[in-house]
């Protein structure tokens, strides 16, 4: 196949809530600490509450499942104001085990749609979070043959983007990144002249959610799942090499 | 410089406790563990009982700071019997973000050591663990100008060092892996039919302490400190050009 047509060379997939499922689960288990802690305080913030401690741990944590209970934990430390018991801390630690072992469940038309889009170019998988935890979901997800590299990032910027170009070899605009998340996946590639794919998931973090575009907008598409891939990429193609 | 003078084309180089210390702050914070699960019960296998739940979690957790500490928490709430305080455990969460606030102190020579053989060959820092914590190590440790490549992995086995090999373009016979890690930085690399510096350091972590050197010892140099690393590295240069 002629990797160069249309200008575009290389297609980047994000992940998770976007090749699989992922956020329904952090959801669950927010929901199950909101239970664990609602036993001991009457409070409607709790959500709220470990947003704010799990955004200060942050640049100390990064992002993944491991950090995201352990702010779990902080936050139900000071929410119980420290009478949260060691029955019910164990509970929490045992949410994220479950979280970490949870088998992966492509969405609908996901292989289908890589397949479609591998035939014609190489894709590469491009990543957030834990190493560890990534790299067991992508062995357990049955994708891996399709992709070229995969790329675990510590932060989808700007800056991790132009490094992962010059790695690639491929210039910004013979790019198209496809991933759920405006801030992560969507702006930061528009921003340094590529093309983008936007496929919007039913629940976003707030932490993903907080983004703006800028510019860039109409190098972008945004598609309802995955089997509107290969047409949003036949727009873009066209785009591309006009 | 010729990069491949004497058939070693590269030199990879571990980080933790081998560039800089790490063990010893987990030494600290293991001590401080016992003391805190200490004032519920009086045991002297504390230390053995938390290696067997790090362990157990290994293959759910992964390597570094944020697992060893969720599993320090699990181990306190089994050792205690459900009765350490949340204050207890809140000092835990804090006895893990004290490791992960620590400020990188490289070890004696290392600077100049890795200036030497990068004047003369390409140089990549290998290193295992939580990619989080590992690229603000490396950041902070002001070496990351020395290094080609930084590769954060999950493992450290033989199929991971066959894929760096693969990528950086060099045969194993051509590559030489500088480490105190007899199970990680050198049976594999020898195993897969390359070259070795081991740089035992004071402390080891007992899982790290697991290895049997089968083969291939008689390519591998022991040094006390990156000092005598110029001088390892001419040795295994002359036994790879004969």
């Amino acid at each position: 196949m002629d990797s160069t047509r249309g200008g575009i060379a290389l297609v980047g997939f994000d992940a998770d809530d976007t090749l699989w499922k992922s956020q329904d689960y952090f959801d669950e288990a927010q929901a199950e600490f909101e239970r664990i802690v609602g036993a001991y305080v009457d409070l409607t913030d709790a959500g709220d509450r470990l947003y704010a401690v799990e955004k200060g741990n942050l640049a100390l944590f990064g992002y993944g499942v491991k950090g995201m209970v352990l702010s779990m934990i902080e936050a139900a430390v000071a929410i119980t104001e420290a009478r949260i018991s060691a029955a019910d801390v164990h509970r929490i630690v045992e949410l994220g085990k479950g979280l970490l072992r949870h088998p992966v469940e492509l969405l609908p038309g996901v292989r289908e749609a890589v397949e479609r889009i591998a035939a014609d170019m190489p894709v590469v998988l491009i990543t957030k979070g834990d190493l560890f935890h990534q790299e067991a979901k992508v062995r357990d997800s049955g994708l891996s043959d399709l992709f070229r590299r995969i790329e675990i990032v510590s932060e989808k910027d700007p800056r991790t983007y132009a490094r992962l170009f010059a790695e690639f070899g491929v210039e910004p605009g013979q790019f198209v990144m496809v991933g759920n998340s405006l801030r992560s996946d969507i702006a930061p590639v528009l921003e340094l002249g590529g093309w983008g794919v936007h496929v919007p998931y039913h629940t976003t973090w707030a932490h993903e959610a907080e983004a703006q575009l800028l510019h860039g907008g109409e190098r972008m598409r945004s598609i309802a799942g995955l089997g509107q891939l290969p047409m949003a990429m036949q727009e873009l193609t066209a785009l591309a090499r006009s």
